[in-house]
């Protein structure tokens, strides 16, 4: 009997995550390279290539045994022509570059590309915690805060992009947003915005912050970086989460009241890693802002870490 | 030829208008009657029951030669049993009530009954701003703010109420709405909540709405009177609406930033009679607020005021 393969791949800024899965999304293969920051798209599509090689091997299979290969792109996507705009957070990727086209020269298969957000909300629909669920609100709080929407059984993308649950207004008039806009959720809660907020709150108070950094050789602040903080009971890293969590719940409040979502699934580099606790603050911080009763069910991401590749690997041209 | 007939009724605190359509949705008849104050729900199912049966003659036909009848009501419904739980801005209408049942005893024909901003969602998405686009949001502005979405194709509800943009969050911590929560669009933009605003700023300063309200001897702020106090320069009339507008674009920026919809479709008794001029001023509300580029494109409701009644004659049970 021959089972189906395919190759799923999740790029983001920091890394390349490759997995090889099942018809019904299991990971029987993996592999994971650090993200070049030089040599713009077509080194990143280099990578993709051997990332994707190495965990077909860690299967036990060849790359040309797969039926298909996906790849989860951040930023804007055309999945038809198979080109990714402008990659948000890889180095060097501001220009359109067809990397579809690309990576099926390489490898010899077809390949799709979605949107990395959108595919790993597909990956919790069909595998994760939004399984055997008519509605759910995906919510992936990292370095920036995307999501994605599934509404009466279908996965729902308007023009194209729809989930931009981070950068819905939790405060007219607000905080300078990355994106221009002023007030967005992400301008509180994401990591890259924490982040610099942090760097300015350290020159006038304490915080070991960026002294854990220092210790770990990391030059960005990880999720982790931020929990070891709170664990040393760090004032700024406190501050600043509560100020991210009540920016997620008036976004997630909000998003709740206009889809009557019948769970909200919470993922992303900082969900996961902060837990059942920070969900459950999560929950408090949207409640004064959910119109319904009762309010929806609010879950963890199940597939974590890999759940973009999975999603990934979902993909057809 | 028979021509295929149906009713629809739309039922509201102020009105309850009934019309006959053809397939495609063209108004053939109408009748329409004062909502009785008294009575309660059982009252109300009467009025609905002669208003059918009035624009059923003035449109050449006998009720049980209409194929079926639908029901738009305010508030929540349960469209399988027929009941309304409770109608929103209808007087002695707090308790469920078996409105389709009734309805059909009383008609002798099929009797469907459901939500009246979806159903005017649902009647614009066929035949009216809506026709030939994959994605919408409806933005009914009147007593209230209501709202529908139309995304991929196909309107979705969520756990059954989807569309709630009045109760989105649009100043955290902001002025407490009538639903309870704090800073819900509804309570800048709601005509109830306007009026209520008037009132306190007439104590403070000098405004015509109220004189305006006298000679036309009405006992709450119409459209109508709202428009002719713009037309005579009252600044209460113009600041209030401004912050209005103003609600209404952090609120409908954000929903598109989440649904990514073609376009925004704006309705409702306030909506439709302050026209186009209006239309752009709420889009330069959103556009602060909206994540999209280009943005989507902003529109009039088409059916106007017969809109609710002619998608509930859409209804099935």
């Amino acid at each position: 009997m021959t089972v189906l393969l395919r190759g799923g791949v999740d790029v983001g800024g920091t890394k390349i995550q490759a997995v090889i899965t099942t018809r019904r999304g299991r990971v029987v293969g993996g592999a994971r390279r650090v993200t070049p920051r030089e040599g713009g798209p077509a080194a990143v599509a280099d990578d993709i290539a051997l990332a994707v090689t190495e965990a077909a091997t860690s299967a036990g299979v060849r790359v040309r045994e797969l039926r298909s290969v996906g790849v989860g792109a951040p930023g804007h996507v055309d999945g038809a022509a198979g080109v990714v705009f402008k990659a948000a957070n890889i180095v060097g990727w501001s220009e359109p570059f067809a990397l579809g086209p690309t990576l099926e020269q390489r490898l010899g298969r077809p390949v799709a590309i979605g949107n990395d957000v959108s595919v790993a909300v597909e990956a919790e629909r069909r595998f994760g915690a939004g399984r055997g669920v008519r509605s759910f609100l995906g919510v992936f709080w990292g370095t920036g805060v995307g999501g994605g929407l599934v509404l009466d059984g279908r996965h729902v993308v308007g023009r194209g992009s729809a989930g931009e649950i981070g950068h819905m207004c939790v405060k007219p008039g607000g905080r300078r947003c990355a994106c221009g806009l002023r007030g967005c959720a992400e301008a509180y809660a994401g990591r890259a915005a924490l982040e610099q907020r942090a760097r300015r709150e350290a020159r006038k108070r304490k915080t070991v912050l960026f002294e854990i950094a220092r210790k770990r050789e990391r030059d960005s602040l990880t999720s982790g970086i931020w929990i070891r903080a709170l664990e040393q009971g760090d004032q700024v890293a406190r501050d600043l989460l509560d100020e991210a969590v009540d920016a997620l719940g008036v976004a997630i409040g909000s998003s709740v009241t206009l889809l009557d979502v019948e769970r909200v699934v919470i993922g992303g580099g900082i969900g996961e890693r902060l837990g059942p606790k920070w969900l459950t603050r999560i929950e408090r911080a949207a409640a004064p802002h959910t119109f319904f009763s009762p309010p929806p069910v609010y879950v963890l991401a199940e597939l974590g870490d890999l759940g973009g590749a999975i999603g990934a690997s979902l993909l057809t041209r």
